[in-house]
Parts: structure tokens; C-alpha cells; sequence
């Protein structure tokens, strides 16, 4: 957090074929996998409707209408890492286009996170590279003031180390800590794993009242029934 | 209001078929035919395009983080309900996701309005359940904390009573009284019989000042033309 | 900005051809080809994702919750203008929907960029008439208080005379005073001369700090990297 | 909430002693002994600090940038009443000056609630008039358009039925419904009974842990603590 | 508003005895005199209560997070001017502390209206040196980036240029065109002649309804009274 | 951040008289000495002007709605800390009043920072127990889930471990990580050195464009003076 104009280049990342996985289970499931914790502000939107990506965190600590240091993060990025680009005061400045969406895609990101604006949202659509931002504007950027690569950041709300996994989809933003990456992975397929019976009984008709258990409970806390 | 832990079981709603009926209208045409009232705050959005509705609220009240009274509002749906949540508090987490509205639909619900967050907006724009709130956010809620089930509430704004009728587009939300639902629904259609008539004309470039006679009033409005 | 009232009939347009022109560019190439400047605020979004356009402003200085001087734009419109209208004070009203889309687009105009609230948002997709506002909503509004048209007016931050060019895509709206619209023409060209080539370098896996030289002034900037 | 145009003159207002009895217990506790319901959002804010009310409501609903129905409402007060004006869309304009709260002040009203903004504010601190407003601002207002006076009304997301308590204070403002006066009056009267034992207690270094006896649930809710 | 990196040196600035005059009005009583325009948006706010200027206009554009440029306008303030400062994207970093008062100060500037943040409050306020920002933050500034002194800018929504008259009190800040300064400061003082009176005959219970002779309008207007 | 339901008891504060020695150079001083970082948010607000603090962090994780966790927090204090209280999801009830002040003040807090409201504002001034929030707000809370106590949190975007040094005045709040405390506050005195020569110097009349040698580098930044 309190570093500024360094860039760590070996970072450890969290394993690959974990923080791959964790794509599947989307948002909401990993960050309840998690013990519901670790995700970022809703005010974080994507960009397009459908994306639903994880990977590895490359961090990058920027300024306001600066974005120098997204260019020194681009070389910092490997196959399967998502950048997530923290802001020292609150900014709403097209810190990223097509441009730099190339270079990023080119080195192999599957996505940017960043707690700024973004910009030519149309032609990153069309390229597919998916972005969380806060804004989406026109508005360009200097390159005069450096700040960090692969330092801790707090991105929208959430604390994020560089080689943590992120996941991103249509729900939001949530990152898993590095260490906890596996066991984060083992809670989310259980919590699926009786996902589909639950659903069948559902659509069938039983509420969650019964499926619950929930009856005697909401007695016990007092709630009554008036015809 | 003012009432918690209790949920009213017999509800009376509006007519069926008029409550049916509005839907075709939207909500704009539906809250000019109250007289310009009626609107939740627009700050509520769908969380996606195109879904138009109308039908009867069965309202809940809910408690910040906490999403145990959507179940017990489960059990009181019936066919042709859309579910008008509040909150007791400003809160955006995300108490609605896709298992709730499996159960909400097995039960009849045709939509859900929640000033609060909603998440799984892909399996519900999948399953198009159309849901009205003003957040998405994967945040998941726990169930600790009783409300109450079909008593009045303020949602972004408007007063809703159990049984009212609901209208939702694209344009927003908005409730009419029960005891106003017939008598609504005969000045929306009044509204709508000659506005094909007037569409064509300001299609045929003829102007809202000579077709809605606006120039003498405006000119003893003080308005004048400079050259 | 300061006179009440008045309509300005005779104003000076920017050159058609450069107007239309700038479209093709986009308003962030446009915003940064005029040094940096003249975009309006990111708040105001598009209705629907996909429409690019420039046209030439036809001014609107609109009172909250009252649209009557939409009217009397339209009268002022021309073929290739777009309707700028600012507000008096802040409101987020429906003050346009599909029957004053209707007169606009028969008038000529290509599209709306409103400082407040927008409604009808599903048929206006249906037309293709595009609207950059600060909100989505069904309030209607009165027609009463007399504003004024083609005077010089503040929209979403931005001074806009009649006759300046209004450049709006997904990625915001920037507006060109007439003066300046023959050169940014010019500098916006000169920008996207070279797009493409640079385009391919980073799509190679060049780096921008390559590209740009960015490594010398980054090291004297006091950047290190740590192993 | 429906009825536009009308004035009604005889409302029944919640019994006077009970109504000022309402004040010195303040908006938290008034808020507490009604069951945790009544307030209004936290945006309304005191225009000075220091100012503690009760008092029966006279309610009016106000157009966006419209304050002519201030004036009717004038007429309507009693000695002992608190105005309370909602609006019938978001609107920060100064809807209330010196000169209205010198004739309200005249009439007898101890205080205007206002969903929207203020005015005059150094002179309305200087003649001790309190207003809770959701803003401060110069904009002036004008008589156009009519609402209504002593309807139900929603302000600042609270239900508020002429005749109803409201208390403020520099915590916020709570409407207790006039039926649930007496009731509330007593509920708070019994909180408070031993609030002062209780801060003897804590001012001593009597942990809340201890006097309220929650080690015992926090340890079953699976409290771990680490040495 | 489009020229970056300029200096103006030689403003005309509007009278100084009609710009000091104004102040004594208030910024609601001048912004009425001026037909109800001119206002900066209410989000502007002192940071101490109970100041009230007026004084011509310094203009200065900066950028976000960098206020090099506010040392490049100190040199331009000459005794009666107040600094308005726009910035070229949203931001509400502490521009301004301390020191650069003393320095403004010590130039003649009686105050600062700064579109974004300021810092050293309890200092500023002993000092006695009023500022109208959007934020307090202690966050510091760079000064890398030149902006302009004495271009039109658009500050809180309202257009500013060089010279014109700025008025500031609790209410807010309105800024007065250098050729409308004496024309306003007339009707300024014709709006507050019988304020005087207005004032006494509302304190001794005259409603505005009778002094204003409201009555018949609203029953045109369809007001109905209900008993 | 990734802990529930833990406290731990034995933290590793900053040294005492380094803690306190902080005060004294406030928020922003502090802020720049740590090279412009570890500032919370400006949407934190001191409940009361005036107050000028520093102490070591206790901190809390919380859940919207519920305060449970503030009494578990009461009984690690230990003279001179202050409490950080941070939300797992947007919150701003008022979950801190003068019964908690009462038992934290006793047991040697010297100051609240949460990232949520606070209530009791009138006593609490009155105690002059100050509080940083981002809210004020009468809305009560519950008792019902726990979070941890000194665990690492996120408040108001700043990342704070137990034991850092906090430092909050009238401009906002600061978190100095304890191994950095030592180093800061000699960066804060070294900064303040020649503060008092400069502002003699600016008090004189001299510009910061002489004193800061600024000219040349604004000449070679391209800066034009215009006459």
C-alpha cells in the first residue's frame, strides 16, 4: 500500500489450473464459498453484459487522469492474469482504450478491474476484453506520475495482493487471497453440489419455508400469521 | 408500516383482468393516467431490457443484509404477483439470485421490485425473471432478522399496499392503488386512443406547437422570437 | 446563459461536411484531438449501447419538471442538428419520450442530449433515436414556464453554443465549438493516422514502454524494479 | 399519495401533550420505542446544529422547482405544528426563505421537514426557525403548479399522515403515527427510565459485554478469541 | 473554456463599488435579480458558516490533482477578487491549504470557489479566509500539468469569465456577468425595498395568500378545499 | 479481511509517544510525509469541528445493520487507541451513540473512525467524544451476527491493521502501518520546519511562483503569458 515507483517482478502467483477453475462458480457463489467476504463495491460495473472470467492478479497503483503506469504493468503481465488498477483519490477519467486493451490481450490478460473510467467500451465489446470500471468516459489521461506495479492495493473496497485470483462476471468482482485459493475452490464446488436437486424442488413447487427448515425458526423469532 | 414479524395472509387484490391490462400501457401512460404520481424513484432499473409488466403486489419488508422474509413472502404469491420488496433501511446487497426466483415463478411471481441489490442477473436474464432494484451486487444476506409480509411500505418512494397494482418497464416502476386500478386503466386507454393519430402527424413534420395549439400561450408567456 | 425567454432563430451552424465528419472519429478521439477539453460530464449514458453520431447544436435552456421548450426546439431544428438541452436546475424527469422523438426525427435531427431524464427508452431503441440523459424515467413533466432556444448553455459541465458540433458515442458526449471544428477535423485525422500501425506492434506483443519510449523518462522519474 | 388539488382543512391532529411530550426523548430513542420503524432517510439534515422538535404535521406535496403550495399550507397551521413537504420528484432547489418562515413562524409552526432544499439559512438560524432539508440552495422557486395540502405523503422515504408526530433532532427525523403516539410516548419514557444507571455503569468500566450478559450468545454464535 | 497553457494578464474587471455591493444581497436575492440564473450547482459548500463576499472574478482551470496552476493565478489577484477554480474532470483532492491562502490573502483575494477539494479547514477558518468547495480532503496535490488563468471556465455548472462578479454566502455562489453587474445591483436592491415591509405584515399573521393575492389564481388553478 | 468471528487480544501497537506525537501535524501533513498515501476517503466527516486526534487502531469488522461486534471491541481498548470500525457491505445506520461513548471513553478510546453513521450527535459533542462517519443517521441496530475484532479491515478505502497510528482532524483521516510511524513523524516535523518562514514569506506578498522557483519549469511546460 505504501510503496510508490516500485514494480515487483516476482510476484507468486496462485495456482493456475485453481484460479482457473473458480471462473465456473461466478461472483456470488466464491465470495459466499469465502465465507462472505472479499468483493468489491457494486458501483464496479462490466462493461458488457455476459463476461465471466478469473485469473490472476497483476496490481497497479495509479493517480488521478494518470495512466503511466498501466503501459509499466503491461510488461509485468502474464498468460492468465486479470490487472486490477487501484486509484490514490477518486477519479472517474478513461484511464483505458482499444489501445492498451491490445497490449494487454497481446501479453496474455483476460481482463482489466480498475476503480476509475474506462473508454472505446464499444471497441473493447467487439475485441471481447472485459472491463469492471466505475465510469465509462471519453475522458483521456497524462502520463506524468509514477505510482506502483504489483504492490498490495485497495481496489473498490477490497483488498487485493498481487498473484490473488480474481473472479469477475456480471455480479461483480471478488478476490480470493492467494492462500486461500483451494480451499476456496473445495467450498464453492460443495456449495454447488446440491445446487441442481434444490432447484428441481423449487421449480416443483416446495418453498424454502420447508426446504429449510425455516418454519420453526421464524416461530421462535416471534413472526405470526394473520388471515 | 409499522408492523413487524407479521405477515397477512389474505390480501385483497385488484382485479385480475385490470390488473392484467396495464401492463400494455407501460409506466409513463400508467402514472399520466393517475395524474403524474404514483412513480418509484428512477433510480430503480431493470437489470435488463425489454421486460414490461404489470400485476398484483404482495409486499414485504426487509431488513438490511437480510433476506429471510423473501422466503416467507414465497408461501403468499399467487398467480399474476409481483413482489415489492423495502427495506428498512438504504442497503445494496444482493438478496435475490437465482434459486429464490425458481421458487418465486413456481409460485406465479411475473417479476420482483427490491430497493436493495440483486444478483444472478445472467441466470435471470436467462430464465427472463425480470427484476427491478437498484444494485447488482453478488453480496449475499443472511436470515436472522423477521419483517413483515403484506403490510403497507415505502419502496424507492411510493407507498404500496399489498394487493395494489405494479406496472414495470423499461422507464421505471410505478403502483396503482387497488381502488384506483378500473378507473386508471380507462384513462390510459383514453390517453392512448389518439396518440397513433399524433404520431403521424409530427411524423409528417407537422409540430407540437400548431398540433397542441402552444403558440398563443407561449406567447403570452412572454416568449419571443429573435432574428 | 442569461436571457430568459427568447428564441434565437438565425444561427450560425457549423460547416456541414466537418460536422458529419467528426462522427466517424468518436468522442474520445475528438475530446483529445481539441487538447483535452469540451466533454460533457460522464453521468450522461446513451438510452441503448451502439449509436455514433455528430450533428450540429440546436440549444435548449430547460426548467426542472417543465418540457415545454422541447416544443419549441423542435421548430428550430434543421437536418444534422442535435438538441442539446440544459437545465435550470438539477431533475431527473422524463422530460422526452417517443412522440417528441418522433417530431424531432421528422425535423431532422439526429439525436438528444438532455441533462435530465429520458422515458419511452424501448420504443426510442426501436426508432434508432438515439439519447444521451442522466437518467431513465417515466415522470412526465408540465408546460409552463417558458425557457429559451439557441441561446449558449452549460450541459452536463460542458458550454455549448448553437451552432457548435456535438460529438456522442458509447463513450460519452464532447462538444466542438464551430470555431475549432475544421481543425480538430484535422488534429482527430492526424491521431488516427497511425492508430492502426500501432495497433499491430502492441497486438505483437511490443510493449507501449517500447513503443513510446517510456523507459528513459520513467527511470529519471525515479521508477525501480525489484526482483 | 393520490388526490392532487385539494386542501383539507380539518385534520385530526395526535393529542398536543403527547405530542410535545414526544421531543425531549429525541429521533434515536423515539425511533427505538416505535420498534426500530418511522425514520426518514439520513440525507435530511438540520440546516444548524443544536435544534430539538416535536410537533403535530401538516403535510404538502410540492412540485420539482414549484413552491406555491408553501403559501396554502401557511394557512393550515396551528400553534404546535411541524410542516412536512414532499415532493413529487427529486428536487434540491430552495423551496423555503425568511420571509415563509417568518408567516409559518407567525402561524405557529415549530419547523418544516423538506424533501428538498433551503434557503436563507444564515437568517433562518438567526431567528431559530429549524429546517431539515436534503439541501441548501439560492435557486428560487415558482407558483405554477398545484399540489395538495394534508394528504398522506411520502418524504424522505417515510409515510407521513397529517395530524402524525414528527420528532427531529440533529440525528435525523422519525414520524410516529398519530395512533401510535401514546404508545410511543410510553415506550420511550420506559427506555430511558434506566439509561442513566446504565451510563453510570459504562463510565465505570462496566463492559456492555458484562451488563448486557452477551458473552454467553456471542460464544454460541462461535466468537473465538485468540491470545 | 479551450485554451490550455494561457495566461491572460489584462481582465476587465466589472466595477469594483457595484461588485462590493452585492454582496450585502446574498447570493438568492441576486440570483432572483438576475431572473433566476447564474447559480453554481448546491453541491458547492463554505467551509465555515456565516460568510458572505462578493468580488471579481480570477479564473483559473486545473486539472485533477495537480494545483500547480492556482500558484500561477495567485500572481494575477489584485485586491477585491475572488478565485474561481473549474477543473477539467471531477475530482475532491485538497487543492488549496493553508499556505496558498496566506498567499492569496496577502494578494487581495477574498475567497476561493474551487470546484473540487480543500484542505487546513480549522486554519482557513481562523484565518478567516472563506472557501466554497465540493469536498474537504486532505489530500495532496502535484504540479505537473499547466492549465489556464482568466479563460471562460465552467465552474459547478455555471459559466464563469474573468471579471465577472462573484457572490458567496451559506446559500451558495452565484456568479454575475461583468455587463449585467449594474443592472442586477438595481434590481438587487428594487427586490429588497419592501422586503421590509413584506417581512412585518407576515410576522403579524398576514398569509402570503391575501399579501399576494394567491386566492383567486389557485381556485383558477382548480385548488379545492375540503373540510 | 478474511477472518469472522475472531478477536484477537494480544496486538503489537505503535510506539505510545510516537502514537501521540502525530496529533499535532494533522491529517494532511501527515498524509504528504507518508508520500501522499493512507488517506480514507473524504466522505468520512467529523460529527463536530475541532478536533485534532491521534491513537492506535483497535479495529472491527461489522455487518450493516448490526453493532454487536462494538461491545466485543470495547474490551480490547486500552488507553490512547482509537477505534476503527469497518462494514463488510454499505451501511449507514447509526450504529454508535452516548452509551458506547461512555463505555469506549472509559475504557481510554480517544476517538471512533466507522465507516458507517452515528447517532447521539448533540451528547456526543457535549462529551466531546469525537467521530468520524459517513453518515449521521437516528437508525438503530441489531444484535445479531458476529464480525472479528483486530483483524486487518478496510475502512473507508484505507487498509489498517491493528495497532497502526490513525490521525484525524476537521480534513479527514489518515492510517500511518505501525513500522512506518517513527519514520513519519520524522518526515511530518521536517516538513513543518520551514512551514513558518514560508508563510511569513507569502504573508509578505511573495509568490510561490519566485519561492518555489517555479517559472522556469512553467516556461518550459509550454505556460504563455497573454497581455
Amino acid at each position: 500500500m505504501y510503496e510508490m515507483g516500485v514494480v515487483y517482478r516476482n510476484i507468486q502467483r496462485a495456482d493456475r489450473a485453481t484460479a482457473d477453475a473458480l471462473a465456473a462458480f461466478g461472483s456470488a457463489t466464491v465470495h459466499e464459498a469465502m465465507g462472505r467476504v472479499g468483493l468489491m463495491k457494486p458501483y464496479l460495473r462490466p462493461i458488457y453484459a455476459g463476461a465471466q472470467v478469473s485469473g490472476t492478479a497483476v496490481t497497479v497503483l495509479l493517480h488521478p487522469g494518470d495512466n503511466w503506469m498501466l503501459h509499466v504493468a503491461a510488461e509485468q503481465i502474464r498468460d492468465g492474469d486479470i490487472v486490477v488498477a487501484a486509484l490514490s483519490a477518486e477519479n472517474t477519467d478513461g484511464f483505458f482504450g482499444d489501445l492498451l486493451a491490445t497490449s494487454f490481450k497481446a501479453r496474455g490478460a483476460r481482463a482489466l478491474v480498475i476503480d476509475a473510467g474506462c473508454r472505446d467500451v464499444k471497441t473493447l465489446t467487439e475485441m471481447q476484453f472485459p472491463v469492471w470500471s466505475r465510469a465509462i468516459s471519453a475522458k483521456g489521461t497524462i502520463k506524468a506520475t509514477i505510482g506502483s506495479v504489483n504492490i498490495p492495493v485497495v481496489c473498490a473496497g477490497a483488498l487485493v495482493h498481487p498473484g490473488d485470483v480474481i473472479v469477475a462476471d456480471d455480479d461483480g468482482v471478488v478476490c480470493v487471497p492467494r492462500a486461500l485459493a483451494q480451499k476456496t475452490l473445495a467450498a464453492a464446488r460443495a456449495r454447488e453440489a446440491n445446487e441442481g436437486e434444490k432447484r428441481a424442488k423449487l421449480a416443483s413447487g416446495v418453498l424454502g419455508l420447508d426446504m429449510y427448515g425455516m418454519r420453526e425458526p421464524l416461530e421462535k423469532a416471534g413472526l405470526r400469521y394473520i388471515d
